[in-house]
């Protein structure tokens, strides 16, 4: 009998376990309110190298390695790392795989990447290929600026749609057995699009893909939002929220006092970000060094956690083309 | 027990099967020794769209469209689709993605994206998630070397270790039960590199990756050349193909006789490509039209397939540094 329920969703026999996580941020997400629960935080966002780039996947690097000394185990102790992240080709993924020296999946997921990669850790594992799995993404400001819209230093106006993209790195490591929450189930994402061109407005992109799977979740599993103690979006940001909270409406589900959105966490509203902060290290990170400490603590029991990622491309926009997206979930229980 | 051998492999306890395949080729691919094996060729690579990168992400969707109907099914009748591309942001997967409304992992695996895809599309199906996967992957000569080298329209002479992206795409369904060559093993590729900075001698970038997978995969299957009819690598080209031969000898593998590679079985002499086929589709179309087809008819019984992927980046090439690269192994049987 397949894991499968209706058509987006499995779940697992023996429920995996994030037995340990690291995170590493820039000195403005350092700044933000959750500033003091991730494990490193950047005093210069080039962390000692010559260019962003090499920033970004140094970042990522020391999020792995930060991830394994918590559990004490060394690479080598581990199956597979499954990473990706914004830049072309996956640049930092490919060299944090090299630095590590685990066999490595590489994704394309944009800023869902870290929810895609717990969803496949969780079928690799339940599936009885792995006892243990490295998920990791990470994304940076001055890199995702001058790769998909402008270089930051031509000082080019953001208008107050835009949201602002999170240096930052997290890494999970899954594990078979040991504690940590449980991964119960993953809603995988169908590309969707509701026509959005604007590469300064990926709220609204992300929004339809991000009520498109929630939904998805709620009908397949036979669960509705009393179930769970909150549902969590990867970064929306404050226009995404609104839009996406108003499609699961008509859909029959009120979001309301029961959604949080990491975009909306991390940065304090005296920052400046606009409409909240994005990038592949904005769901990571809250997720990595907030929602799993809280899950362990016993604040929360079971969340629902949707990454969300705009599969935006400089050469699509270029050719005038509508940014599609996707979102995936996963539930995680204490 | 986990199913896992050594560091890198992972054996299936009931081998899904490859149960049909849909391949769509440029002009130049058709025209090769391999051009009659092709479900549809190009008559013109724009394929019908106003740019090189509508035309591939139309021949990503007609390829998975061909795989579906040759098996008469529907896309609704598929859990999951496994794709990539070279495109930043793999925006011909995205794209495909959306038109099939098919669940979706994108990958990034540059030319070994066909090979991630099967391995974790097996491990899906084996694990019981899913009962029928597509995988996918596709390339253009004229999009990928805009993207990663010179734009074609400015002549710029070509090195003898250059290789031809090859235009093209392929899917592949697999299958938890039905008739098909089987997938029984997957060695997954670590990063790995020599040092070389040339993107325009990704042959040299990737044969070091290939010969890595290659002898794990024998070292930790217990298996050995004789065992198998045939080793096949996506794309190395003449360049790759001489050193991994002999990366591989030292390691006391002398491939020899029982290596084919697809960069130099899709291209004929004559056609002047240099060091021969390279890119996503190139292992993908021949793989799909070439090696399935002979697995089925009997020709041959036991392949060893690497996919290999230069992890080349613009970006990385600006800055300075070196080229990584992966390569995995599927064995398929008969």
């Amino acid at each position: 009998m397949l894991k499968h329920l209706g058509t987006q969703t499995v779940y697992f026999a023996y429920p995996p376990a994030i037995l340990s996580s690291g995170s590493v941020v820039g000195s403005k997400e350092g700044k933000g309110p959750l500033g003091e629960l991730f494990d490193e935080v950047l005093s210069d966002d080039y962390y000692g190298e010559v260019s962003w780039e090499k920033a970004e996947r140094k970042m990522l690097a020391t999020s792995i390695e930060i991830a394994l000394q918590k559990a004490n185990l060394t690479p080598k102790e581990v199956q597979f790392l499954l990473a990706g992240d914004l830049l072309d080709q996956t640049i930092s993924a490919n060299f944090a795989a090299q630095k590590t020296g685990i066999p490595f999946f590489g994704l394309f997921g944009a800023c869902a990447t870290i929810i895609e990669g717990l969803a496949l850790a969780a079928m690799l594992i339940d599936g009885g290929f792995a006892s243990r799995v490295v998920v990791a993404s990470s994304s940076h400001y001055g890199t995702a600026e001058r790769q998909y819209r402008f270089p930051t230093e031509q000082g080019v106006q953001r208008p107050p749609s835009a949201q602002w993209t999170v240096t930052g790195a997290a890494a999970l490591l899954v594990g078979e057995t040991g504690a940590g929450p449980k991964i119960t189930h993953a809603t995988i994402g169908k590309v969707v699009s509701l026509g959005v061109k604007d590469p300064t407005d990926l709220g609204t992109v992300m929004a339809p893909a991000a009520a498109d799977t929630m939904v998805k979740h709620f009908q397949e599993t036979g669960q509705n939002l009393e179930t769970y103690d909150l549902v969590v979006t990867g970064d929306l940001g404050k226009i995404g929220v609104a839009l996406a909270r108003e499609l699961a409406k008509e859909k029959g589900y009120d979001l309301g006092q029961k959604h949080a959105d990491c975009g909306l966490l991390i940065y304090a509203p005296a920052q400046d970000t606009h409409a909240g902060g994005s990038g592949c290290a904005c769901s990571a990170v809250v997720l990595a060094s907030y929602f799993l400490p809280a899950l362990q603590k016993g604040t929360f029991h079971r969340l629902l956690f949707t990454g969300t990622g705009a599969l935006l491309s400089p050469t699509l926009t270029q050719q005038g083309d509508v940014i599609p997206a996707l979102g995936h979930a996963v539930t995680l229980t204490r």
